[in-house]
């Protein structure tokens, strides 16, 4: 497959302590999905900046797009927009349009728009602004790296921004079939058909509900007439 | 900080693609929490061989222990025990003690041991087994890498018994407070009490409640009076 190839980096101690679930991830793996790229990896790291800069530089140079969550508001612990200035050797500063847009934003809501409030206008050189239609602090594009918020419903909405900017390869189609057998029955003639077709990836994913064994089969692959011919041959293994 | 350190590398095109939302990250950063290992990376990688075995190879270099999830079932797409024998650089084989296990379990089912299930008895050679209190198929523990199923209620139950097994540290202690304001009122007074308190990590996340900002403030560390005292002074800066 051609399709253009991703990474996401999540950014956060609160994620790695178990104090949070995140939920960023699955979402933009379905959205990514949808769009044709694929994800291909995905790191949750610490608020450290040198770690941050280490696994920005390593992911940016193995794929095609990195969007990371998480880091860039107002607090001490905000440390993403200048960790991934660094990782490009930029300068970070206070941005004019970035400043103008929070100005208006905290003039609106009748409250001071202060120093602290006043970082999250800080971004690196040469970055393209990420819209943030929930509470205007805005992400930012540099390079192949697409910096946004780690509150759920704000990663959301940018990424809603973003994703139709991006050039995406033919979408990623997928089928499975539930069966009610385990995985040890049907791994050898599983096996031989994922053979049969190199094109596509084949995995089975096992359950088990009200103590007995199942089985998801799930096909994937960009040509829908491939995917529907290995499905009925699928079917009629396990039928 | 002086814990022992981990790192989580999940392994599964199913999270990726975003069919599947990982639980297993959560559940271990919780129990690593509370023995007082410092979760400090998670990473999710492709069933494709040679790139779990580079991410291996990081990991088990830069943390105390690493902890793997999915891809050790019978069927094709299950390749993390070889691709841990490749990184380690040993040879893997039906191990007979595995084999014994899996074929007690399979008789007393009344179902055949056959070549698909007999794949899941591949151990790779210098490994403890990590008993399986589910579904019988085991685990294993190659040097600092403790490789599990990715089924959560298999995940769960695996990790069970290989934690009271790994000398801890000081239990990672955690207090939170949860206020009515918005980040950017509250990231300078927090940032100074942060800077008074380097032993501790303090971090700030903004939730959104009925149209209202908020904030939940975090103060983490290992020294209960320490924690005690700057919860007493973040409670007065925001009471």
């Amino acid at each position: 497959m051609t399709n253009p190839t991703a990474a996401m980096l999540v950014i956060g101690d609160e994620i790695l302590s178990g104090r949070t679930r995140d939920s960023n991830m699955h979402h933009l793996a379905q959205r990514l999905t949808e769009h044709g790229i694929r994800l291909l990896e995905a790191r949750v790291v610490a608020d450290d900046h040198a770690g941050i800069i280490a696994a920005v530089n390593d992911l940016r140079a193995r794929f095609d797009h990195v969007f990371t969550s998480g880091g860039i508001g107002p607090t001490h612990d905000d440390i993403t927009a200048d960790a991934i200035a660094a990782a490009f050797g930029v300068a970070i500063t206070h941005r004019a349009d970035a400043m103008a847009r929070l100005q208006a934003h905290y003039d609106r809501a009748g409250v001071p728009f202060n120093e602290a409030r006043q970082r999250m206008a800080r971004i690196p050189d040469g970055a393209a602004l990420i819209d943030n239609p929930v509470s205007t602090a805005p992400g930012f594009t540099l390079g192949n790296v697409h910096v946004m918020a780690g509150v759920p419903n704000i990663f959301e909405a940018m990424l809603a921004g973003v994703i139709p900017t991006l050039t995406g390869g033919a979408p990623l189609l997928s089928q499975s079939l539930r069966i009610n057998r385990g995985e040890g029955e049907i791994a050898s003639p599983f096996g031989a058909l994922a053979a049969d077709y190199p094109d596509l990836s084949m995995g089975s994913y096992p359950f088990i509900q009200n103590g007995a064994h199942g089985t998801n089969l799930v096909i994937r692959g960009t040509d829908a007439a491939r995917l529907d011919q290995a499905m009925v041959r699928l079917a009629a293994l396990f039928a």
